[in-house]
């Protein structure tokens, strides 16, 4: 399960029109790439075309150093935003965690077993309770405390573990602190929150306690890039499980765990295939 | 399946104490019923305790004449207020409708396959297209133009029919318009409406236009009873659909009609089976 | 909702190999062809390459009457089979059905509604009760008893109306008969049942009292193209409910209705969309 | 949320007549139980009453040296087989496991995390490949290979290690050997297994295997009592999830982890919370 692939993967937006297709299918024959996976969106309303497409780069004439050169017109003619990704070269995680350990243990387990194929940096935690478990999976671990008073000097530490790790998507896995807009706006699009309510229900604060309180029949989690305004960025994946009145608070967090676990676990992966194109405040997930 | 069963059905709510369960079991022994179904519920927080009991009145001392009677010494004991209902007296439903006709399609077909244990006593709707069917089904129709200026009258007209076809429950099956709180406070949990959002998100108007907006990757529906605030009232079920970036808001309406057809008609059915007891904004959903 | 679109569908299936997108692209852009939707999928088990792609055929060069023509180059080249399928030549629909109404009644309302697009032609029933819902929508009925002795003649009879109507899907909408091998191979991946049984559990009669009788915890429905063998057909599509020890056999049913009409529903929509391509007893379903 | 109540359940199978909770809820009266919970289900087709009911302990005179002289007399009028077991007596769980320790570290978070009130005696493997995970957690492991040759002299090796920690429950945590006629008979309702179908469906080996053969939609897990009939014991739990033409076995093993957890994690949970009352191969799940 975890030999690597030797492919690569291209993500696109751009402004619909003919011929897309046509060119990029054909860029690629022509470098004698060997289509894989190819899906595409388009959105009537915003006027835009979003594809993924992923070929073997084996015995492919295109490669990482040489491909922007070569799709450099392409990418001109028809104003193209694109990234390439190559499955070799692993994203880098940071898990910021605070006292909750299911999500990140959770995380550790499927990154053992083989599920996410990435590397786990760093661990960085406002408490020490997780850090026997980063041990047992043998991944560095840093506490962090972070108070009204420290805010900016405790960040500035986070940030520069980042850097020293080349860090591509930090992860809050039930991590209960507001990060700052300046931590927001370093990392657009590479910040993945757990929220524990079907957004946009229950935003904010508690929301096991006010689902209870509101009398609903379902709860659920959802897993969102974080943006500059709390539990409204672009939602990734969201779940539900079915409650009734005998259960209590207790019974919504202890059920809200199972949720929130899957729900984050698969915008983790997701996110780390290259599959989650994000625009308009919305996100594609690609097959 | 549509053979109406000779049982009483007692519904209980009074605080919670020592001794409820076995008065009530002695009293039914007492008077030769034999239970069918017994459940019950305490709720922690309010102190209370909630029951629900159904016995066959074939072979029993009891009946709806004399159960007063006899039962007062054991209600007045433990404060309780409480409801006896007969399978055999079924209740009289008015639904009222707009211009979208599935949860009305789908509760008359449910109703005349023995599904829903009630007298349907008339379709209400401010619009004529749903005549047709209402003939169809052999259900009486009431048009009933409602406007800013005539709403009031418009009411007073159909408080006059629900008074003359004594009428128990009110369904709103997609009515699009706004009950005065009038209307609301003369059938307290008597109102069923569904809504078509996982409640408490996308309260109010065109919650499918705003889930799109938002961008969620699960669509809802709630069944409610209807009370003085809108989309409040205590929620009865609720139960979700997954969506996709592909799908556009006809597809969020197209596959919402599914879901509000369903929690609708579970909300109906429980309603008249005598299984859902309001407390507390909250209902409990006996089994 | 039901206005038609002007648009083509192109199914394909064909052994995989390098260049097949690039070529369909390339051929639909010189024939200023716009791609509305296009989705793919490989088979590495089968070395299989299947495609959909849906254009619009206004200002389009290539149509209905020339495609095979300019086609044949391209389908000859990758060993192609291909359907072509245009929205404004909607399918033409025979719906079979014994005494339970509930898929039937459902089907009709969302026909009405628009949400299927296509026509339906005509009713078979080995019974009377549907005539009035027939009538009711303005569909042809006829009635046609099946015995064991008169099982040859009474198929000649519908293959003729079949035939008359110019037929292209038959449904099943809980008819209680078995099609004789002569019926099924008339009409390959062209008639759709309804099962209730999540497959391959509870194959063949009485699923639901051996779903109670085994006493698991959820029931299914499974809609599937029918071929020679009993229930084993391919796959189209397969939903579940809970339920719990207090669900008797008749519950069963009842939530088992509900289950039948969505799955049904959900694999005629998507065979009139052209979005079901099987293959090695399976289905691809494209979005 | 690790606080131990100090409550008594009771869970009673009986013939169904009448008085049965009037009986039980006097007894409980007379002694000064406060009753938390109760519940009950009658089964017509085997005319079967069954209970379980829930007190504080703290304040009755009844207790765990007392009840049964107590509650003889009673016992013996209705023909009850029935346990009384205490909160504070917590289960003994053995935890069997081969290779994949999905289930396993699932089982060992949620005990530590205080979900699970039970005590885990001992893990059993085959394997030594969660040994390290069974030091983490700081629970005994024992490594028992097992081949055809040994089979006897290895169960004999695990019944004695059952009976050394006085275990109540065995686990099968994804445990690969089939366990002999012997081993099922001494454990009764006390072995439970999750099988990775949804039963009945794909019995037996390789079930993912055979799901991604057959093309279905769906894939499940069961979690349920062994007996002496392969996958034929009382189902417990059971949960699905949905799958596409585009998930390859490979994607199915990985979902079915997910499916494999929680419908395992809930039956053990059930069980030690003593609401599972199995009776004609099925059971009876009281919330």
């Amino acid at each position: 399960m975890t030999s690597i692939k030797n492919t690569a993967t291209l993500l696109v937006t751009c402004p619909d029109q003919k011929g897309i297709v046509a060119a990029i299918a054909d860029f690629l024959l022509q470098h004698d790439a060997n289509i894989l996976h190819a899906d595409q969106h388009q959105d009537a309303e915003n006027n835009l075309f979003l594809m993924r497409v992923e070929w073997d780069l084996t015995g492919s004439k295109i490669n990482a150093d040489n491909f922007a050169e070569h799709f450099a017109g392409i990418a001109s003619r028809f104003k193209m935003e694109w990234q390439l990704k190559l499955a070799q070269k692993r994203p880098r995680l940071a898990i910021m965690v605070s006292q909750y350990d299911h999500c990140l243990a959770d995380l550790l387990h499927r990154h053992q077993g083989g599920e996410l194929a990435c590397d786990i940096a760093m661990i960085i935690s406002n408490h020490l309770d997780t850090a026997r478990l980063a041990e047992f999976y043998g991944i560095p671990f840093h506490h962090i405390v972070v108070t009204k008073e420290n805010k900016a000097e405790a960040e500035a530490k986070q940030f520069a573990l980042f850097d020293a790790a080349e860090v591509d998507l930090i992860v809050l896995a039930r991590y209960m602190q507001i990060l700052s807009p300046d931590f927001v706006k370093r990392y657009p699009q590479r910040i993945i929150n757990i929220h524990h309510s079907f957004l946009p229900a229950f935003i904010g604060a508690r929301p096991y306690h006010r689902a209870f309180e509101r009398g609903v029949k379902l709860i659920g989690a959802t897993s969102h890039y974080v943006t500059e305004v709390l539990d409204e960025g672009p939602i990734i994946e969201q779940d539900i499980d079915r409650i009734s009145h005998r259960d209590q608070v207790e019974d919504l967090i202890q059920k809200g765990r199972d949720l929130e676990r899957i729900v984050l676990s698969r915008a983790v992966r997701w996110h780390i295939e290259n599959r989650i194109l994000p625009y308009a405040n919305k996100t594609v997930i690609f097959d």
